[in-house]
């Protein structure tokens, strides 16, 4: 968490779920918004992540993948920035992460 | 494959594609398939895989893990026999497989 950031919702590391994450990684732009953030130190603002669809569009994804614990959320104003939970993904499913970026 | 037997199409190992074994294994009942395929030894029978589901939706999830190439699958008679492509998804995505029998 940022100072003076609000976080956004999101589910606990136990109440992960394989199945969620799984489909929330089962997309191609929602894929290349993992890689951006694993490539990433730190929060990334999202206009700041270089994928290929409209606005909204990005922001749904970035949803998808919020909801399913696989990024967290923090709110500064008008700017959302994300960061990969992968410490959490880790602990949770080990080797899942690793195997996804590897590819 | 099996001597006798018919099999069924599916992408070649060089043809797997992350986002589609993704999103075939981001469901609870073909996880469960898999899992089964995994605890055993060479190929098993549609009947013999034990799902709480209609045997249209078995053969339906069981035709996504086909296509995606999680499973292939063979043909005798009036009956169809899968096999998990272990070492195919561990020689393309190493580590994703092991990661989602391990949770």
């Amino acid at each position: 968490m940022i100072q003076g950031m609000t976080p956004l919702a999101g589910p606990d590391r136990a109440e992960l779920d394989l199945v969620e994450v799984l489909q929330a990684l089962g997309d191609p732009v929602r894929l290349q918004i993992v890689r951006v953030l694993a490539a990433t130190d730190g929060p990334i603002a999202c206009h700041e992540i270089p994928i290929p669809v409209a606005k909204s569009t990005g922001s749904h994804h970035l949803k998808v993948l919020r909801e399913a614990g696989v990024v967290s959320a923090e709110v500064d104003g008008t700017r959302k920035y994300h960061t990969l939970r992968r410490a959490d993904l880790d602990e949770r499913f080990p080797g899942l992460l690793d195997s996804v970026l590897g590819d």
